[in-house]
């Protein structure tokens, strides 16, 4: 159930305030412009979602207008594919915080091509490699999985932004045939790819990524279906690797500012988990060098400096 | 105050069957041989203390028995130096994971002499080198803070260590000089290094070393005592880089498995931060591959599912 | 004309000595076997020929049998891009030594996807698409430049190298898919690759291939046929790269001990230059760690002493 | 012998054509500036000597003015460790190529702190360590023994040159003190690092350093005196890895374009060996992104063009 329309709650009073402070700002960042279908964004979107264990939501700006999730798919993707490998998936890619991205490839081969972990490109086509060879249609698997979780039908994947990926995919095709190399990529190539672009071109509103990841706040149960997605140990894993992990080359900077495990993608979208509270998504497409939204980063800093939220 | 002798608490009844698993296990590991000093320490102690915010302590084993604490100090270096520095302290060293450790001078290069953090020894030395110009005598400072954390005035250094240490540093030299050739050395290295080596050889109990890190449990106040030894919002910023970077390269597996702020030494002590709840320390000298106590982790590790301590 | 037969020569007598001296050796070394074609070779091959520029042969052993010159046709591949794009070539492949070997890939990252020679695969594979693009059938173009230099119809390649390196070519894929990234290749990797596959898959014997390469031990003009293959700057400039990256991470060490330019294939070739004078061919499957033929590297080592051929 | 004063030679008239078409061309490049003695050299500075075979030396421009030899040195530290270790110096310093300067210090690290090769700084300071050790007082063997090759008494040492490294070399100690965490060196690194920065600081003009260096161009013989320095072996020797290391990340390019053993130093001296006929040098102060003259480049070029020299 989403929260009360017609009356603000103090949660939304409080959104909006920091909504307010984002959009006063100077501007600053850019939007992503590796591919075209990204690059015309209205950089200008701003909005925020809190869905809690109540199973309430609270939103302010444009919290409910679907954008490109990316590199947030990659949460997704691990949790689907936990489920279906068990700890076998951990030979495979490891849970090691990666280091600066500068010798992400080297890294690579100096490990035999194993990924340092799965939000890392080379870590999340390893995933992708296990959904493709697991599934028939692991395409249809991994969409019809983020529709449960998120309990709407209408999500859909940007076909511009899939088509898109895959013309300028050639940096993820350099990292998976490296993998092959070393036996560590089972499907063809040209599958994985496939799968991984089409699970980058989903498009989610922030207050149904906020809903759809629940059941990592909640030791694994779904907050408004009781549905169990995943063992409370495996929840406890995923932001273990978020929190060293998830925000590129600013994981540290956020754990040390922010302290909640999370994870962001070049369109623009954080979302931040709290355990035991909710979960957090902020969406702006202007991004900071590391990739990273900077009014989502300025706007989740501040509501949890506010709320008292950093697990450390 | 400690916990009532004569009578064992039900948790020192769990640390006690805790310790036994432990001992229970096949022997694997070695005992750290860099240098004599540390080589020649009995391998099969081991001991487990836990501090709580109440002011007890339980442990079982070779609790009071002092080891050589090692990277363990970087902790207490790191707080000092936050104290004395306030935020500039951050131009100097950053507070992102490392990755992988072969390459830690290579990244030095690349990131212009600033180390990646402060537990890893590029960043420990950048610390001592605040402490060294801050202070007219920072060993004694370093060896006073640490003597009024843990509210005992018979804390000491190993001398052999200590030497030791100055006698096989050329790694470090070799760190030190290069961040210097970048002007990230104020001091001398000689002295710098000299400060460094010194605070590794400080020897502690677990039962001391746990009662002395309570403050980073408790928002920066030393159960104890009520001294605030640092702020709420440094201890979060500490406690978030304990979490990405104080297991050296198992900082991933164990935020996975144990999902507690933690640092580890090579004199094979480990403490692990419990907010709102206590600090942890264990020890036993047999080290792993990646230089983390073996008996330390597996008691750690035990502890904290039995007690569903993980933060996130 | 070949040497008189019959009568054997001074030259030959040498050859039959150096021959038999490498055959007295312990065994050392294995057969390349990362593809099944090629570990299929009868390892105690052994054959030596020297091409003189006054148009004869000299050869002793295994000589006349046809092996798989693999990299020896990076040399093919180079001087017929050479002739067909000038010095723009040198915008998208470097001239400098690589250094070792398992940095490979971050250094074309590091240099934005130009390879720092073309005597290494990334290198050779950008020279490969220099001719799929410049070509419309840049496989037969090879073939027949081959041919031609060597003046023999009968050179093949051997279908199931071909086909096996097609297999095993990940890593060769990962290379190109990265440089590709950095906009460093214009045709179709499929293509590319294609074709640098079916160049390292040409069979030649040591007489053929010493043949064939006369022309860079005499400025540029062809000992048999006076065709002028190359400029006399561009001969020199071919083995001057020879010289600094032909024999993979033992090029210092063979100018250092030997002092020719030459090159070196893991199909147990080697080929070196003596300008002014002719070219060397020794061919023994065995291969050292560094991926050079262990008699062909004694060999040519022993008759470059004896001659005192060193360009130095 | 010098040439006949008075009336020019055709040597001496192609060298300052030479000379005057370099100074003709649009200024580039820097001096030098790591150290304030360097910089403060006349940046218009040019000249250029021949020392042939015969005994007489062709010159044009500043050929007789004094300036800091640096990396040159590296020739003498060499030949004099070969003569006094023979080949147990091979062990201690590799003979490959080292790639971009950018990895080297990770490229020590892999390699176990044995260097690529003694002309890059790490491989120079292992051979300043072996004359160390090797000497009561090596600093006056060294002088003494260029004394000797360039059969002249008043070559000196520029002391602000001398102080001013020694105060600017964290990065040099960086180097020895890694090297040293590997044994390999053995005498104190202080002590090492004086010897190193000594030798940097000779003072040669061009007439003297191309005929000091006669006997790489002669097997090993002083052409002047008759006195053999080396082997002819270890002359080739020299001669190669000056060929394929002896231009920092240029090496490749001048063995390409000009194809000549060769040294460069930071003070803007060059000397190049051409096996049979003599030795060059050329010198002016200003820089380019490598660190080798660029006049002095063009000058070499120009005259090896012009003489047919390339060894290829």
């Amino acid at each position: 159930m989403d929260a009360t329309p017609g009356r603000p709650s103090n949660q939304e009073l409080m959104l909006e305030e920091i909504l307010s402070d984002a959009l006063n700002q100077p501007v600053s960042g850019e939007v992503a412009n590796y591919i075209p279908a990204l690059a015309m964004v209205n950089p200008n979107h701003c909005g925020i979602a809190i869905a809690t264990l109540d199973g309430e939501v609270h939103t302010a700006g444009d919290a409910d207008i679907p954008f490109s999730i990316q590199s947030v798919s990659k949460i997704f993707g691990l949790v689907l594919a936990m489920g279906r490998m068990g700890d076998d998936l951990w030979h495979r890619v490891h849970m090691e915080p990666s280091g600066h991205a500068f010798n992400s490839i080297v890294q690579l081969e100096w490990e035999h091509g194993i990924p340092r972990n799965p939000f890392i490109n080379a870590g999340a086509i390893v995933v992708a490699d296990t959904l493709t060879s697991h599934y028939s249609a692991s395409k249809a698997a991994m969409v019809n999985f983020v529709r449960s979780l998120a309990n709407k039908d209408d999500i859909h994947i940007n076909q511009d932004v899939y088509q898109s990926e895959k013309i300028h995919g050639n940096r993820n095709a350099a990292l998976a045939y490296l993998m092959k190399s070393f036996a560590n990529i089972e499907s063809e190539v040209e599958d994985v790819l496939d799968h991984y672009f089409f699970q980058c071109s989903i498009e989610m509103s922030c207050r149904n990524l906020a809903r759809s990841l629940g059941f990592l706040a909640n030791r694994g149960m779904q907050p408004g279906t009781g549905d169990q997605i995943c063992t409370r140990r495996d929840a406890h894993r995923v932001n273990a690797i978020l929190s060293t992990s998830g925000m590129y080359d600013q994981s540290g900077e956020f754990a040390f500012t922010v302290g909640l495990p999370a994870k962001s993608g070049v369109g623009g979208g954080i979302v931040a988990v709290v355990p035991n509270y909710g979960v957090i998504c902020a969406w702006s497409p202007r991004l900071n060098q590391f990739g990273n939204s900077c009014l989502g980063m300025s706007m989740i800093t501040r509501l949890a400096e506010k709320l008292g939220l950093s697990v450390y």
